[in-house]
């Protein structure tokens, strides 16, 4: 068997970016993948702006401040300072540029205007309340890197560099197929034998919230022939194909010999639980991932082996989600595989949901995140233990 | 001065629901939050099905199954069985309803099949390989609350009970503000005094990813009327309106007068880094949130002060961040105010960007989330922090 490291490695091993990219404007650009680097054009701030309303001087001139300095000029934000002469102040506001010749604001608590004077009560140090031109960034450096995916600050920073526009790649597109002749669409009533798809809906909604396209193909019946037809209209509108359930060697699942009449397929079997069994391969060139049946190897595998993979095909540079600690609230067993434990993260620590069946669905959603048990590894109350928010793998 | 914990309260406090309900389509339905409970119409599964691919038979019948036992049926998944007669074995597949009168599934494995009989190499215990019907969830069971936010597992378990419209809020309208002579969009060419508009973009991406919809006022100049005319049309558009900057006592920031005028206007002193100053009032009826002007402040006051107040507009129950746990590689002295510093995350631990200074957009963008120094708190490298990946507040 693979442990999952091997098996994301291998993955990735086998990944290539499989979009272009395309321009759009900034406030149109959260979560999708930069496809150039971004480099400040500017120097961010442009010039010294005064970090305080108060009075903009030059050190020098006013060692010892007994008596009143005349006020030259006012300066508000956005407006144009002139050069600051020898003998003068300036009033000054917050964000305003600090004239030529000062080198130091007064904040207004230190200081008495009267009579188009100003009394400095307090001298702070040379250079006091100034906002240096460029200290938070210079003009030419990388800022944002190809392969990023932006989040609000980094629309931010862009917008603080005057971007308008940036460069990303065009959204992956993932056909996303079920199979299974007892699966029936909800808002219907069940027939016997039949059960809801549920896999179709935790699949579409992971994969927008990933950012990608989803070219749903609905479910395929049990049959060769149908298989076959969705499989190749997968193939010809998407860039990856991804299928829940039907990949085994059973003689009901025929995806798997469609799958390798068309292309290619190999059955993985991963030391995860939940998870396998997992397939991947090619249909037509196209990359195929064949995720298990069961609704949670589907939401485990999909958030922890498929999900490096499609953020390498979708162009992203770094897609590693790092665990952090948290306090385990319950004991586990030794596992021989690596379990990816369903729980509830109370503040004090994280409990587990009482059925760990990889049937369960109920189990991801009564909960915030999984706790991954590496193999070999046995848990008890009290230790730290590797803790996956749901949210870090979005 | 507050805690972030009492500011977070005595806003909570003044919280209501500001929106009505909607019906909207499951697979539309990602993100938004719950108006009703869902209580599991049916059972989960809806009948005992096979875990396996293998032969169902009576137990009783087959304490020493030294011969075949004739196959008297062929069951599929989505296929209705009949009942299993006294002598007889079914074949049967992986979720495929169990015939009545069978109480147990031996996997193909321990079988063998020849002639149209089976025969049983290792009988399993009595009710192996069946997943009970109900054993997910049973008719009755809340499974979701009024009041989550639903993310791709829910859906798929909603998708599981046959639901296909689901009940959920509105989507809160926040209205977005910036005020100040000096910002100019990204796009154009800065003219002497200007700096960019960040805070816009930062704001407007945050809100959308919350789930917001965003109502963009652009920049009110600093102007009195202008910020009114504003004002007023905010309110009239949205549930809630925010604005970054503007709001101090300085004479040049009208906001804090024009938000007096027209309804009322509470300033903040949170202990808080970075992060003051905070305002809060209403607009004529309407909520008004004052973010600060600094690019970081107003980036982590939104985070941290107006999310749990945004989300209880929205109807969301339970809006809670928990921090986890990181090792700090990095030290830091004690801090008066409660610092949420930003840090990235290397797997081994989280590293301390080189510029805390609240203007250094660059300092959110660099890494992966916060780390909450408490007041009074003291950091040396190697021991165990409060971290908030940024994932985390989505």
């Amino acid at each position: 068997m693979l442990s999952v490291n091997v098996a994301i490695s291998r993955l990735l091993g086998d990944s290539k970016r499989l979009v272009d990219s395309e321009s759009v404007d900034l406030i149109d650009a959260t979560g999708r993948t930069l496809a150039a680097d971004i480099i400040a054009p500017i120097d961010v701030p442009p010039a010294d702006n005064s970090a305080m309303d108060g009075y903009a001087i030059r050190f020098s001139d006013w060692q010892d401040p007994a008596g009143g300095i005349p006020l030259s000029q006012r300066i508000t934000a956005g407006s144009v300072p002139e050069k600051l002469e020898p003998g003068y102040a300036a009033r000054i506001f917050t964000g305003a540029e600090v004239p030529p010749g000062a080198d130091t604001v007064v904040m207004q608590e230190n200081c008495e205007e009267a009579d188009g004077e100003v009394r400095i009560l307090k001298l702070p140090a040379v250079g006091a309340n100034i906002r240096r031109r460029g200290q938070d960034l210079a003009t030419g450096q990388k800022v944002l890197s190809a392969g990023q995916r932006l989040r609000s600050q980094d629309l931010g920073l862009a917008a603080s560099l005057g971007i308008a526009t940036v460069s990303v790649y065009r959204r992956l597109r993932v056909a996303v197929m079920s199979t299974g002749d007892e699966l029936r669409d909800p808002g219907h009533y069940l027939q016997p034998g039949q059960i809801y798809n549920s896999n179709r809906y935790t699949m579409r909604s992971q994969l927008s919230t990933w950012g990608f396209e989803v070219v749903d193909m609905g479910v395929a019946r049990d049959d060769p022939g149908a298989v076959r037809e969705l499989m190749l209209e997968a193939a010809g509108q998407a860039d990856v194909i991804m299928t829940s359930g039907g990949v085994s060697v059973g003689e009901e699942d025929h995806v798997k010999a469609v799958v390798e009449s068309l292309g290619s397929i190999d059955l993985w079997r991963i030391a995860v639980k939940p998870g396998k069994p997992f397939a991947f391969g090619q249909v037509r060139g196209k990359p195929f991932i064949g995720l298990p049946g069961n609704p949670v190897s589907v939401f485990v595998t999909l958030l922890v082996i498929a999900r490096p993979y499609l953020f390498a095909c979708q162009g992203s540079a770094d897609s590693a989600v790092h665990a952090v600690r948290q306090i385990a609230l319950f004991d586990r067993k030794i596992s021989q595989r690596e379990d990816y434990l369903r729980v509830r993260d109370t503040g004090a620590g994280v409990e587990l949901f009482s059925n760990q069946s990889s049937g369960v669905l109920f189990s991801t959603t009564w909960g915030d995140g999984l706790v991954r048990q590496t193999s070999g590894e046995e848990i008890h109350e009290g230790m730290l233990v590797d803790y996956l928010p749901y949210a870090v793998f979005n």
